[in-house]
Parts: structure tokens; C-alpha cells; sequence
């Protein structure tokens, strides 16, 4: 398998985690999304969307981070990254998209780059934005995890799932930017237990071959 | 079942599409998130993430539409929402995150007034923004149908899948605030297809006991 990436995307450092906690070797494939190789000629030739990431496997081609681990939990059953009970899978989905559709996709350097150069809004508001979605998608996580019967070590159970894997990389895009992070204690709980394990620390962005 | 939802609110449509294709019986449960109902004290009791659609299935609450479909689709699996095969789901639901993800939550109405009151953004940048996204986001869903041998006269196929039900209520979206949709001819051929169905017609937002 080989998986185009880039060490800060958060959505490559999802499917970098459950590659890793599969064991399951890749070859590391660098796409520089700040010098914008994404829309160069020789990634136009690998992707449709131009985004990262991108999992090859065999001639097969998978895009969109949830969607590539879903993929690998079936083809590669052990250890599994969903529940076994269809409403322990629907709350596992759901806590992973509050982050993939809630909080991620507004904070994505694409739109960052539409907020300065299009709507002219300066650094100080920019960085506002940033946090206030975070901050406040956090927060709804946090009222899901907190107190739920569920909710384990990890963010489901005592085992690691596809909503760990979503969880932890907001965690650093949300250090990186300095949000506020003490008004969700079960969160940085759970994200704290995934760092123990080399899955989730070993793959990190400043782990990355093409770390800055 | 009870299903929250907004008559205008596209992730509400995806459900509802769902039950339909299911046939499944449900309670319509109003919430006015143009009113901010979804704040309000009695919304709190049933949701901690004050977003809609929220489905109830007996004690069980379920949320994000995604994951709801996708419960639906285990519990209940005539018809099939979701391809037989490994690389047939990750296509479509890959297809259901180019919008769910890469399109959708740009233009959430909590985002839109995000822009208008913090950042003063006016009512013409405001659309230009709104139209950019989705036509963009749109482009990049045509790449992945066009001439791809998967496509049918659905999304992935010849039956309705997960995809369709995430792509027309985009479009609904997109013919709201009057983006172009030329560029998109595989895209605008599913979605007129998808329309000769009861499934999606008859749920469309026009038609909800809470339109206005």
C-alpha cells in the first residue's frame, strides 16, 4: 500500500493510526499541501479531488480519511476499529464525524486561505475562528463522552476505534493553535491514554519523514 | 422512530431519504434552527449536540447523518444503502464525504452567521462564499462520477446508495442560492434521476409539515 500524504493534514495522521494500530506497512508518499503540490500535474495523476489523503492499494484508489478506515476495517478484520453492535458502530461513526464534519473542514488551511486572501480577515481573526470551532466542537465531543456508559479508556470501550482516530490529530491541530482545552477533561483524558501507545505517538506529525 | 429535523436543513434531507428508501415509518419532530429551537431547553433534554437530524430508535438516540444511514442500513438491509463489496462502500462513502465533509459544513447556517455578525461580512460575499464552496466541492464530485465504470444511473450503480442521499439534498442547496451547475452534467443527470423517485420527492424540503 503506498499513502499520499502530508505530515500536518490532520486527515492523513487519521489513516497514518489505523495503518499503524492494523500493523500494516505503507510506503510514505509526501504531498506538500503549503507549497500546493496538491495541484500539481504529477498528483493530478493520482487524484480526482486533489486532497490528501490517498490510500493505493493493489490498483485500487481510496479517498477520504473515514471512508479509507472503514475500508481497512473490513479488509483487515484484527484489531478492529468499530464495535460489533450496530448502535455501538452508529455512536463510534457519529463522535468521529462531529469532529470530520464539524470542526476539521472549517479550519482546513484551504479555507484559512480563503478567509485572508478572499474576505481579507487578518491574523487575530483568523486565529478567532479557528478556535471558536474548535472550542466549541470540543465541547459537544466533551458532552458526548462525559458520563456515557460507553465511553471507556478510549472514546468507546477499552480498545482504540475509528473515533480515537479522529479525535487525537484535532487534539494537535488544536495545541498548535492554542485553543483552550480545560473545559474538556474527558477528551484530553482519552487523548492522553491514545498517546501512550506507539500507534498513535509513533505517527504523529513531527514523527513524519516530511516533517518541518 | 422519531426523527428531529429542519425542514431546510440538507442533513435532515438525508435521513429522511433513507426512511424513505426503507420504508420506514417515523415521527416528523420539528426543530426551527432558523429560530434557534435546537438551543432552546426542551431540544436540550434529547440532544447533547443541539444539532439536527437526531434519530430515536426506542432508547436508543442516534446522530449525524452519516452514521444514522449507515445504522439503518444494519438494522435494516432491504434495500441496500451501501455496495456488497469493500471498494464499492469506500467509493461511496467517499462520495458522501466529498459533500458531507468538503462542501456541507462550510455553508451551515451556524457558520454563515459566524460570518455576517463576527466577521461583518456582507450579503454579497457572503453568497460568494457560499457559491464557492459548493461549486468547487460539486467539480470535484463530477471527477470522481464521470467516466468512472462504478457510476450508473445512480452514483454507484443502478440502485440508490448512501451517496445519492448525501448528494441531493446538496443540490437543493446549490439551486437555493442560485450556483452554477453547468460544470456538473453527471452530477445534475444522478440528481434528476434521483428525483423520479418517491423516496427523494416526496421528502424534499417543500414537502415537510414544518416548510414554510
Amino acid at each position: 500500500m503506498q499513502l499520499y500524504n502530508y505530515f500536518r493534514s490532520s486527515a492523513s495522521y487519521r489513516v497514518r493510526i489505523a495503518l499503524a494500530l492494523k500493523g500494516l506497512a505503507y510506503e510514505y508518499k509526501p504531498v506538500h499541501l503549503a507549497k500546493s503540490e496538491q495541484f500539481g500535474e504529477s498528483y493530478g495523476a493520482v487524484s480526482a479531488s486533489r486532497l490528501v489523503p490517498l490510500l493505493k492499494d493493489g490498483d485500487a484508489t481510496l479517498t477520504q480519511s473515514m471512508a479509507i478506515i472503514e475500508y481497512l476495517d473490513e479488509t483487515h478484520p484484527q484489531p478492529p476499529l468499530l464495535p460489533a453492535d450496530p448502535l455501538g458502530r452508529a455512536r463510534v461513526r457519529a463522535l468521529a464525524q462531529d469532529i470530520a464534519c464539524e470542526i476539521h473542514p472549517l479550519n482546513n488551511l484551504r479555507v484559512l486561505r480563503y478567509l485572508v486572501r478572499s474576505l481579507k480577515v487578518g491574523e487575530e481573526e483568523k486565529n478567532r475562528w479557528y478556535r471558536h470551532w474548535v472550542e466549541t466542537g470540543l465541547e459537544t465531543v466533551e458532552r458526548q463522552l462525559a458520563n456515557h456508559p460507553a465511553t471507556g479508556r478510549f472514546c468507546h470501550g477499552d480498545t482504540p476505534t475509528l473515533a480515537d482516530c479522529v479525535l487525537v490529530p484535532q487534539i494537535f491541530n488544536a495545541q498548535r493553535f492554542e485553543c483552550r482545552l480545560d473545559h474538556v477533561p474527558t477528551v484530553m483524558r482519552v487523548f492522553e491514554t491514545c498517546m501512550q501507545l506507539d500507534a498513535f505517538s509513533k505517527t504523529q506529525p513531527s514523527a513524519c519523514p516530511d516533517a518541518e
